[in-house]
């Protein structure tokens, strides 16, 4: 028995160094690679890919797995790895090989494809590559399998939000919608505010060092994680003792570096707070990407943009930025950082915005997906729901429907919901944080975060994959998924920014 | 035919790929891994390591090896491909596995005790360490074989200089330390350099923009590697069109940085001129340790320490370090850094007396092997030997027998040879270089390299591995490994620096 556990972790933990070692590669793609090594990049990933699956797939795994949930005495981890490697398993083995090998190839034509469509505004190109997209991503959801009563869907959500349905995510994501339109256009009614005080130049290196200085009193660990810059800002991991992140500078907007530093911050806590009993193995690892996303939010906005953390920034900004800052007030600094601006860009937009273009996105792959909507009608149905929804219209497809890379570059399917359930779950968190150390708003302003992150280390982070979820989410806020903490939030800090 | 040739491409390529992973892991580890990753780091490292050697003795590459050296119809380029695997093939298998994970175990405690002793002084606690390393390193040449006529460090020597042996690189060097020697004496007898005008505070970043001009006017391409500072300076490929060097910076010295970086350029353009054809095989490699540093030692030292090279170089060097250069005459400049000062530490020996630190470590390795020397007896004959060939000697170990990492973190044997092969070959090549183009001393001295980089890319780069170190030797120079070339550039050059 004991020989089969060590032997199925062995196994394992070279399918993890495998995946670990594909991270570096990835990284170093994004922000040290020379122009000529991508050709041999590529194929050296797809060999690392091809050999962590293939070891992973082995039957011996299989029969590792099989035998070991038969045994008795598996201490309680144990049993949970066997089990979260039993789901991985099944997963892995239900899309043949030859059909992923496909779809890869067509995903990176087809994102090829879209970089030039895009930059020619011309969708009619992309219409019948994404039609084939959308054919393969119904035949990758037909592999993976779904219940007879639930939604095509279902499995490609599945697979980044685990246990998530079409049939739980809609009615949530219809009940915020619900709630934000109206918000939002009470707001647009409202005397906008003056950012300008944020859109001037800031130079470069002192960006950095402010964003860098916060992630560190956040709690970011920079003896276990560096930051790089890159064209898009991400997090990934190497271990629990080896969590990067990257941001990107632009020059004159202050607002851009900073908090992708603390977007990417909080990705970065919670893979660092993973429990290092857990190094090495699969379990190491965000549960979901709902749950990631809550702790980016968590501490990009409920944090990073509060009047408490600015309370006690604001005049170490000040220091740093005396000729910008110096003779600006803090509540036009704090609502600056915090305006409402109804737009067309998805990664552009304010938090209050930011779910309804997720939401729409989400509702269009349903459709797509179902049946009930074509590609051919995609762009106008995209500019009509921006209309109703956020009160704008694209002026053209490159800023309609071109706009996102997701559905050019991977399955039309599951890609967007984790957006939104994260800022649902940032608000359920925090409430349950401050529930039970009521000093954290206090503390923030203080500057002192550790009282907030030792309880989101104990409470989620150092569970990894031990905890599905739902599971996390249950035993973390006492409740199941619930929109009220994020309305409420998002009720009285924007109901007084704008004297709703 | 073509199938199996095929399959064997297929599988050689994946071990590739799992190299050069493992190579990107390696410099993220020397550049910019946090502290906290070393542990992880190791275990990944060790896991791609593992299953690179594993991929390539699979019982299916011996046989398409078999099978494949039977056929007729391969390309030449085919044919030696298969002859070259083979030969690697061979090698990899002749030593046990189980021994590789013992003597790489002791390696890695064996390199931590050196850390330690090193700083105390302790060569006591390192002797029976450094026996079993002893030990150990005879019996790996026992499972690699040699000769009965030969040398027992001949299999050492040819892992990294193929073909070498201890009868035919004893005479050579014996040869060599006979002229220098005396030359050394004759240096040292006259009036000494002042090499204070680089011996001062040099800007950080100029000193790494100047370089870094400098490679590039050299031929290395950026667009196909890059630059960054690590402890050691070190070339790393990951591809033929990615092939990256690091360089180090000290503050106080203006040769350190720049003639780091030469160094590693020369490593560098022969890596990235390899043939694009053998990309993704294992032929695109260097031929071996030697001639990889002649290309090292021609560029930092024939070329960039020549009076030539610093007649384009010089005014602008001025412009860039005005008040450090500005009232300094070329002259004396370039006195300076070719200044010769017999002393204790190989790395930092000038390019005289350079060899004599490689010859004595090359013969202590051949007399420990053999058993006409035991390791107690080692610092003393160390202090000996240093005093004998160049006039010093060091007050402890520390300067002695414990400089030089190699014979603690690796094999007793076949360590050294290289550094000495190559500053032969160097002029070996820069000699037929010019023979066959004149113009190249003149080129030079107008900053126009292209002519002597595309004669070795044309001679000895772009062949990669398919011409064994012998072969390109004799092709590109018309002749065997021969010092003559050599000793006539170290009397012309030093001739005239010291009035000789």
């Amino acid at each position: 028995m004991t020989e089969k556990l060590q032997e199925l972790k062995t196994r394992v933990s070279a399918v993890t160094d495998l995946r670990m070692a594909n991270a570096v590669l990835n990284w170093d793609q994004s922000t040290y690679m020379p122009a000529g090594g991508a050709v041999a990049r590529g194929r050296q990933m797809a060999t690392l890919s091809k050999l962590a699956h293939e070891q992973f797939t082995d039957d011996r795994v299989g029969e590792l797995l099989t035998d070991l949930a038969a045994e008795q005495g598996l201490s309680a981890e144990d049993a949970v790895l066997v089990s979260v490697l039993q789901k991985d398993f099944d997963k892995a083995l239900k899309v043949p090989a030859s059909f992923l090998a496909e779809f890869s190839s067509h995903v990176a034509a087809s994102y090829q494809a879209w970089t030039e469509a895009r930059a020619a505004n011309d969708f009619a190109t992309m219409q019948p590559i994404l039609e084939k997209n959308l054919d393969m991503s119904r035949q990758y959801a037909e592999y993976l399998g779904y219940d007879s009563q639930g939604h095509i869907a279902d499995p490609l959500i599945d697979a980044s939000d685990e246990g998530m349905t079409v049939a739980e995510v809609r009615p949530v994501f219809a009940a915020l919608r619900k709630e934000l339109v109206p918000l939002v256009k009470a707001v647009a009614e409202q005397e906008q505010i003056d950012d300008s005080c944020i859109l001037k130049f800031f130079p470069h290196d002192k960006q950095l060092a402010f964003g860098s200085r916060v992630a560190k009193d956040f709690g970011y660990d920079f003896e276990r994680g560096r930051l790089d810059l890159t064209y898009h800002p991400f997090c990934t991991t190497f271990s629990v003792n080896d969590v990067r992140i990257t941001s990107r500078i632009n020059d004159n907007d202050f607002g851009d570096c900073l908090f992708s530093i603390l977007h990417e911050t909080g990705h970065g806590m919670y893979e660092q707070g993973v429990s290092q009993s857990l190094e090495g193995t699969p379990l190491a690892d965000g549960t979901s990407s709902g749950v990631h996303e809550s702790q980016s939010r968590l501490w990009e906005n409920i944090v990073g943009r509060s009047h408490g953390c600015w309370q006690h920034y604001y005049p170490i900004l000040q220091e740093s930025f005396p000729e910008e800052f110096g003779k600006v007030e803090l509540d036009t600094f704090y609502k600056a950082i915090n305006k409402v601006q109804p737009g067309l860009i998805r990664v552009d937009a304010d938090e209050l915005t930011y779910n309804l273009h997720v939401i729409l996105r989400f509702e269009l792959e349903c459709q797509l997906l179902e049946g009930s909507l074509e590609i051919k009608d995609l762009p106008e149905v995209w500019h009509s729901r921006y209309e109703s929804d956020l009160g704008v219209r694209a002026p053209s497809d490159v800023d309609g429907v071109l706009q996102d890379v997701h559905w050019y570059a991977g399955t039309i399917g599951g890609a967007f919901q984790g957006y939104t359930l994260g800022n649902i779950l940032s608000a359920q968190f925090y409430d349950a944080a401050v529930a039970a150390n009521p000093s954290i708003p206090t503390d923030i302003t203080k500057g002192e975060f550790q009282t907030l992150h030792t309880w989101l280390k104990d409470n989620i982070y150092q569970h990894g994959r031990t905890l599905t979820a739902s599971e996390v989410t249950k035993q973390a806020s006492g409740q199941d998924l619930n929109i009220d903490p994020y309305m409420s939030y998002l009720r009285g800090k924007y109901g007084a920014l704008y004297s709703l």
